[in-house]
């Protein structure tokens, strides 16, 4: 199996709520078959309703807790103050701030938000990794890089 | 906002479980304090203790009903072959088939499978979308494409 993701897709209660939320953030998609597209760098992330992807995977959303999911996604930025920026953006679009921007144990700089379904965002600066001038971000080689690890 | 995605990260119940699934499947990442890092395409798959995720996004992990997380991973293949030989490694590799490879409505060939921790993978062919030679997913313009639609 090729070491890739294509596409994640966000299992949502309401698509025009969540489509406005990340339209709000600066995100601009396609909606085609209510199923929201939008093209982020090498991916796609998709909004659809959550009992159709449950259905599409072959899963039963039985309890619907609603919990914490077990997956995050994150979105590495520049700068600290664009870490600040993203952040500020999220009450007034329709999100909630689950955590908020503080210092790292690995020197960084990062909070996290919840879209109107729940799924977690980290927004992070973290100058350990590269950020290429297209966004994609590059892992260091952690070895040659933490030489006082184990 | 930045439209991209830097991390993927999934919360787990045994790391070195994980880890050996994933390894099973031909990935190849690098372990460090806990963690494991798959660099994938423009980002990077993440694999973390799923109490200390929770712990780190400030969100509560309560109910921890482990039923369908509401989110989802795809990865898109060239060939409908392909599809199929993915989901054939999975069982042995400790992975669970959640729905078999099958004709989808848009004209594409798809299956899913959950890791250990019940994270969905869709493993599809959709020759709708474009991948390029480095993996990418480049959406198409869904106006241009489906002109008979709404």
């Amino acid at each position: 199996m090729e070491q890739r993701v294509s596409l994640v897709t966000l299992g949502v209660d309401d698509l025009a709520r969540s489509k406005a939320f990340y339209e709000r953030l600066g995100w601009r998609g396609q909606e085609i078959e209510q199923t929201v597209f939008f093209q982020a760098g090498c991916l796609a992330v998709v909004l659809w309703a959550r009992d159709k992807l449950a259905d599409d995977a072959g899963v039963v959303d039985g309890a619907r807790t609603r919990g914490f999911s077990g997956m995050t996604l994150a979105q590495n930025v520049r700068t600290r103050d664009e870490v600040d920026q993203v952040l500020a953006m999220v009450p007034a679009s329709g999100g909630t701030a689950t955590r908020p921007a503080a210092e790292t144990f690995y020197g960084g700089y990062a909070g996290y938000f919840a879209d109107p379904d729940g799924h977690l965002w980290e927004v992070a600066h973290n100058p350990g990794f590269t950020l290429t001038d297209d966004g994609a971000l590059v892992l260091p080689d952690f070895g040659r890089q933490d030489s006082t690890g184990g």
